[in-house]
Protein backbone atom coordinates (compact mmCIF):
# COMPACT_ATOMS: atom_id res chain seq x y z
CA UNK A 1 0.00 0.00 0.00
CA UNK A 2 1.11 3.36 -0.73
CA UNK A 3 1.06 4.47 2.57
CA UNK A 4 1.54 7.85 2.36
CA UNK A 5 -1.05 8.69 -0.04
CA UNK A 6 -3.56 6.50 1.85
CA UNK A 7 -3.33 9.01 4.40
CA UNK A 8 -3.35 12.23 3.04
CA UNK A 9 -6.84 10.66 1.66
CA UNK A 10 -7.92 10.28 5.21
CA UNK A 11 -10.05 12.33 7.03
CA UNK A 12 -8.16 13.35 10.77
CA UNK A 13 -10.74 14.82 13.18
CA UNK A 14 -9.63 18.36 14.98
CA UNK A 15 -7.24 17.19 17.35
CA UNK A 16 -5.74 14.98 14.47
CA UNK A 17 -7.19 11.56 15.13
CA UNK A 18 -9.03 8.90 13.66
CA UNK A 19 -11.16 6.27 15.06
CA UNK A 20 -10.61 2.90 14.62
CA UNK A 21 -13.08 -0.12 14.76
CA UNK A 22 -10.91 -3.45 15.73
CA UNK A 23 -13.23 -6.43 14.34
CA UNK A 24 -12.10 -10.02 14.93
CA UNK A 25 -10.92 -11.28 11.62
CA UNK A 26 -12.35 -14.78 12.31
CA UNK A 27 -16.24 -14.44 14.14
CA UNK A 28 -16.70 -10.35 13.48
CA UNK A 29 -16.76 -9.73 17.35
CA UNK A 30 -16.15 -6.13 17.63
CA UNK A 31 -13.16 -6.30 19.96
CA UNK A 32 -12.50 -2.61 20.62
CA UNK A 33 -12.33 1.43 19.41
CA UNK A 34 -9.58 3.12 19.91
CA UNK A 35 -8.33 6.40 18.10
CA UNK A 36 -4.51 6.59 15.26
CA UNK A 37 -2.87 9.63 14.51
CA UNK A 38 -0.94 9.69 10.90
CA UNK A 39 2.17 8.64 13.30
CA UNK A 40 -0.09 5.46 14.40
CA UNK A 41 -1.78 4.37 11.33
CA UNK A 42 2.13 4.99 9.33
CA UNK A 43 3.19 2.12 12.29
CA UNK A 44 0.11 0.35 11.87
CA UNK A 45 0.67 -0.39 8.11
CA UNK A 46 4.31 -0.36 8.25
CA UNK A 47 4.60 -3.42 10.76
CA UNK A 48 1.29 -4.84 10.41
CA UNK A 49 0.50 -4.73 14.28
CA UNK A 50 -2.08 -2.31 15.34
CA UNK A 51 -0.77 1.11 16.70
CA UNK A 52 -2.88 3.34 18.30
CA UNK A 53 -2.87 7.00 20.00
CA UNK A 54 -3.24 7.14 23.72
CA UNK A 55 -5.01 10.23 24.47
CA UNK A 56 -4.68 9.38 28.24
CA UNK A 57 -0.85 9.18 28.17
CA UNK A 58 -0.62 11.21 25.34
CA UNK A 59 1.69 8.75 23.60
CA UNK A 60 1.89 6.32 20.89
CA UNK A 61 1.22 3.13 21.78
CA UNK A 62 1.76 -0.55 20.31
CA UNK A 63 -1.58 -2.39 21.13
CA UNK A 64 0.04 -5.32 23.54
CA UNK A 65 3.30 -4.01 24.17
CA UNK A 66 2.74 -5.11 27.93
CA UNK A 67 0.69 -7.46 27.80
CA UNK A 68 1.88 -9.47 24.15
CA UNK A 69 -1.97 -9.14 23.52
CA UNK A 70 -1.25 -7.90 19.93
CA UNK A 71 -3.70 -7.35 17.25
CA UNK A 72 -2.40 -8.28 14.10
CA UNK A 73 -3.62 -6.84 11.29
CA UNK A 74 -5.61 -9.26 8.31
CA UNK A 75 -7.53 -6.52 6.10
CA UNK A 76 -8.31 -2.89 6.39
CA UNK A 77 -11.87 -0.86 5.56
CA UNK A 78 -12.68 3.12 5.52
CA UNK A 79 -16.10 4.19 5.69
CA UNK A 80 -18.00 6.49 3.21
CA UNK A 81 -16.77 9.61 4.82
CA UNK A 82 -13.10 8.41 5.18
CA UNK A 83 -13.04 9.45 8.68
CA UNK A 84 -13.41 5.81 10.50
CA UNK A 85 -11.38 2.81 9.68
CA UNK A 86 -12.43 -0.75 10.42
CA UNK A 87 -9.69 -3.38 10.68
CA UNK A 88 -10.09 -7.11 10.75
CA UNK A 89 -7.39 -8.82 12.85
CA UNK A 90 -6.26 -11.44 14.75
CA UNK A 91 -6.00 -11.07 18.77
CA UNK A 92 -3.33 -12.47 20.55
CA UNK A 93 -5.17 -12.83 23.94
CA UNK A 94 -7.59 -10.52 24.60
CA UNK A 95 -8.79 -6.87 23.58
CA UNK A 96 -9.68 -5.64 26.76
CA UNK A 97 -7.28 -4.47 29.70
CA UNK A 98 -9.50 -6.09 32.15
CA UNK A 99 -9.07 -9.44 31.21
CA UNK A 100 -12.16 -9.76 28.65
CA UNK A 101 -11.93 -11.02 24.87
CA UNK A 102 -13.71 -7.77 23.96
CA UNK A 103 -13.71 -4.21 25.63
CA UNK A 104 -17.47 -4.18 25.19
CA UNK A 105 -18.43 -7.11 27.75
CA UNK A 106 -21.30 -5.07 29.47
CA UNK A 107 -24.60 -5.41 28.17
CA UNK A 108 -27.92 -5.34 29.58
CA UNK A 109 -30.18 -8.02 31.53
CA UNK A 110 -34.14 -8.01 30.52
CA UNK A 111 -35.06 -5.41 32.92
CA UNK A 112 -32.87 -2.73 32.13
CA UNK A 113 -29.96 -3.40 34.64
CA UNK A 114 -26.17 -3.58 33.53
CA UNK A 115 -25.00 -7.33 32.77
CA UNK A 116 -21.80 -8.56 32.16
CA UNK A 117 -22.01 -10.95 29.12
CA UNK A 118 -18.43 -11.18 27.70
CA UNK A 119 -16.10 -13.45 28.20
CA UNK A 120 -13.43 -13.09 30.63
CA UNK A 121 -10.02 -14.84 29.37
CA UNK A 122 -7.19 -13.43 31.57
CA UNK A 123 -6.40 -12.09 35.01
CA UNK A 124 -4.90 -8.67 34.70
CA UNK A 125 -3.13 -8.69 37.91
CA UNK A 126 -1.26 -11.78 36.62
CA UNK A 127 -0.69 -10.33 33.07
CA UNK A 128 0.09 -6.70 33.75
CA UNK A 129 1.99 -7.39 37.26
CA UNK A 130 5.62 -6.89 35.98
CA UNK A 131 4.68 -3.18 34.51
CA UNK B 1 -34.24 0.22 31.36
CA UNK B 2 -33.37 3.58 33.61
CA UNK B 3 -32.52 6.23 30.91
CA UNK B 4 -31.47 8.78 32.61
CA UNK B 5 -29.20 6.52 35.43
CA UNK B 6 -27.66 4.41 32.45
CA UNK B 7 -27.09 8.17 30.29
CA UNK B 8 -25.27 9.82 33.34
CA UNK B 9 -22.96 7.20 33.89
CA UNK B 10 -21.33 7.17 30.38
CA UNK B 11 -18.41 9.76 28.80
CA UNK B 12 -19.20 12.12 26.25
CA UNK B 13 -16.12 13.52 24.70
CA UNK B 14 -15.17 17.05 24.77
CA UNK B 15 -17.91 17.80 22.13
CA UNK B 16 -20.99 16.34 24.51
CA UNK B 17 -21.00 13.22 21.56
CA UNK B 18 -20.50 9.39 22.48
CA UNK B 19 -19.17 7.58 19.17
CA UNK B 20 -21.57 4.52 18.36
CA UNK B 21 -20.66 0.81 16.61
CA UNK B 22 -24.02 0.16 14.48
CA UNK B 23 -23.63 -3.65 13.70
CA UNK B 24 -25.86 -6.41 11.98
CA UNK B 25 -27.47 -7.88 14.41
CA UNK B 26 -27.26 -11.50 12.97
CA UNK B 27 -24.25 -11.66 10.77
CA UNK B 28 -22.23 -9.20 12.84
CA UNK B 29 -21.08 -7.15 9.80
CA UNK B 30 -20.21 -4.10 11.24
CA UNK B 31 -22.22 -1.57 9.16
CA UNK B 32 -21.51 2.38 10.25
CA UNK B 33 -20.09 4.71 12.91
CA UNK B 34 -21.62 7.77 14.17
CA UNK B 35 -21.95 10.09 17.20
CA UNK B 36 -25.04 10.62 19.69
CA UNK B 37 -25.26 13.28 22.01
CA UNK B 38 -27.18 12.84 25.02
CA UNK B 39 -30.68 13.68 23.38
CA UNK B 40 -30.30 11.54 20.46
CA UNK B 41 -29.29 7.93 23.35
CA UNK B 42 -32.59 9.37 24.99
CA UNK B 43 -34.38 8.91 21.73
CA UNK B 44 -33.00 6.02 20.29
CA UNK B 45 -33.76 4.53 24.54
CA UNK B 46 -37.49 5.62 23.90
CA UNK B 47 -38.27 4.53 20.11
CA UNK B 48 -35.80 1.48 19.61
CA UNK B 49 -34.82 3.15 16.57
CA UNK B 50 -30.93 4.62 16.16
CA UNK B 51 -30.83 8.16 16.35
CA UNK B 52 -27.58 10.49 15.98
CA UNK B 53 -26.24 13.91 16.13
CA UNK B 54 -24.86 14.57 12.56
CA UNK B 55 -22.08 16.91 12.87
CA UNK B 56 -22.73 18.54 9.72
CA UNK B 57 -26.11 19.66 10.13
CA UNK B 58 -25.93 20.14 13.45
CA UNK B 59 -29.03 18.34 13.83
CA UNK B 60 -31.04 15.69 15.38
CA UNK B 61 -31.13 12.57 13.09
CA UNK B 62 -33.37 9.56 12.81
CA UNK B 63 -31.45 7.66 10.89
CA UNK B 64 -33.53 7.01 7.60
CA UNK B 65 -35.97 9.11 8.21
CA UNK B 66 -35.46 10.11 4.19
CA UNK B 67 -34.78 7.31 2.89
CA UNK B 68 -36.57 4.89 5.36
CA UNK B 69 -33.39 3.02 6.31
CA UNK B 70 -34.00 3.14 9.95
CA UNK B 71 -32.04 1.02 12.36
CA UNK B 72 -33.74 -1.45 14.34
CA UNK B 73 -32.46 -1.78 18.03
CA UNK B 74 -31.47 -5.13 19.05
CA UNK B 75 -29.01 -5.30 21.89
CA UNK B 76 -26.89 -2.61 23.27
CA UNK B 77 -23.14 -2.59 24.70
CA UNK B 78 -20.82 -0.10 26.22
CA UNK B 79 -17.14 -0.97 26.56
CA UNK B 80 -14.67 -0.70 29.36
CA UNK B 81 -14.07 2.95 29.22
CA UNK B 82 -17.69 3.80 29.01
CA UNK B 83 -17.31 6.10 26.23
CA UNK B 84 -18.27 4.11 23.24
CA UNK B 85 -21.44 2.43 22.56
CA UNK B 86 -21.91 -0.51 20.46
CA UNK B 87 -25.44 -1.52 19.06
CA UNK B 88 -26.41 -4.55 17.17
CA UNK B 89 -29.57 -3.77 15.47
CA UNK B 90 -31.65 -4.82 12.16
CA UNK B 91 -30.75 -3.00 9.43
CA UNK B 92 -33.85 -1.86 7.02
CA UNK B 93 -32.27 -1.84 3.26
CA UNK B 94 -28.84 -0.64 3.90
CA UNK B 95 -26.73 1.84 6.67
CA UNK B 96 -24.77 3.59 3.61
CA UNK B 97 -26.62 6.83 1.82
CA UNK B 98 -24.14 5.62 -0.89
CA UNK B 99 -25.68 2.59 -1.31
CA UNK B 100 -24.34 -0.27 -0.04
CA UNK B 101 -25.09 -2.69 2.91
CA UNK B 102 -22.17 -0.99 4.71
CA UNK B 103 -20.39 2.67 5.16
CA UNK B 104 -17.52 0.09 5.19
CA UNK B 105 -17.80 -0.59 1.45
CA UNK B 106 -13.96 0.06 0.63
CA UNK B 107 -10.89 -2.16 1.41
CA UNK B 108 -7.15 -2.61 -0.73
CA UNK B 109 -7.00 -5.11 -2.91
CA UNK B 110 -3.50 -7.30 -2.80
CA UNK B 111 -1.42 -4.45 -4.26
CA UNK B 112 -2.73 -1.90 -1.86
CA UNK B 113 -5.06 0.10 -4.21
CA UNK B 114 -8.33 0.86 -2.80
CA UNK B 115 -10.96 -1.52 -3.93
CA UNK B 116 -14.52 -1.76 -3.19
CA UNK B 117 -15.64 -4.71 -1.69
CA UNK B 118 -18.79 -3.52 -0.27
CA UNK B 119 -22.31 -4.50 -1.73
CA UNK B 120 -24.46 -2.35 -3.74
CA UNK B 121 -28.30 -2.52 -2.88
CA UNK B 122 -29.84 0.67 -4.22
CA UNK B 123 -29.25 3.64 -5.96
CA UNK B 124 -29.29 6.70 -4.00
CA UNK B 125 -30.93 8.43 -6.91
CA UNK B 126 -33.99 6.54 -5.96
CA UNK B 127 -34.16 6.67 -2.84
CA UNK B 128 -33.36 10.59 -2.50
CA UNK B 129 -34.81 12.25 -5.18
CA UNK B 130 -37.76 13.14 -3.21
CA UNK B 131 -35.85 14.80 -0.43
Amino acid sequence: MKIKNFIKKLKFNENRLIPVILQDYKNNEVLMMAYMNNKALEMTLKTNLAHFWSRSRKELWLKGRSSGHVQKVKKMYFDCDRDCLLIKIEQVGAACHNGYRSCFYTGFDKRGKEKIVGKKVFDPNEVYRKS
